[in-house]
């Protein structure tokens, strides 16, 4: 049990190392090639299947826009022996999101195949004065 | 399979309606009570257990500001017998939202063990102006 939750934590910190160093080759092995998979950039629309998001990290880790991305406080929910939730923060710059990973075990590797961060309301000037009614502070 | 789906899209509608309903009953009901939950609101920061989320779903649905919340698109990936992700479009008044639920089967009922929805940039003023590096539009 332990040992698995080592290995999410490690693909899960590869995950964010591969965007700080904008390591496309790294991101898309991060990514399950067989299962499905789906992604919800901050502020996008859901992207479903392995080549809409694998082009969504190329745009991104191409952007002129440079910027670090940590992961904080990270927790494993393992939900069966090879499906795992990881929730964490994620600070980039000044900007602190709310994410969630959902890695499963294909061929001997966990891998993502789901991923979803938001702005964290009261981290960003805009993101404060969104009119949102299921806001909790 | 089919059947599966089925009993899935009906359980992530009933969140829907309990939202909208304003039926804290059913929307305990429609998480998980032996598994552990987690959930992110939009601008929110992770919560985890039981009691922090259901007693999140207090304050929104006694919230004073009164809305509707309408799930568009859903798409269903199984990832096991019992363990399955909703990836859907949230309408809330005029504004729209990306969502992650994530389900599992418990005693034979379909329960939530996650759920994250954030806004989608240009669909509200203030999100449209968001500094979002990792933003596509």
């Amino acid at each position: 049990m332990r040992a698995r939750q080592t290995d999410i934590l490690i693909r899960n910190e590869a995950f964010y190392t591969a965007f700080t160093t904008r390591d496309l080759t790294a991101m898309a092995s991060l990514w399950a090639s067989e299962m499905h998979v789906s992604c919800i950039h901050p502020g996008g629309t859901p992207l479903f299947g392995r080549d809409a998001v694998i082009a969504s990290w190329a745009r991104i880790l191409s952007s002129p826009v440079r910027s670090s991305l940590q992961c904080l406080e990270p927790k494993i929910h393992l939900l069966s022996e090879d499906l795992a939730i990881v929730v964490c923060f994620e600070q980039s710059g000044g900007e602190m999101l709310s994410a969630t990973n959902i890695f499963a075990l294909e061929n001997g590797r966990w891998v993502l195949v789901h991923h979803q961060a938001g702005p964290v309301a009261g981290e960003t000037g805009s993101a404060a004065d969104m009119p949102a009614p299921r806001l909790l502070q």
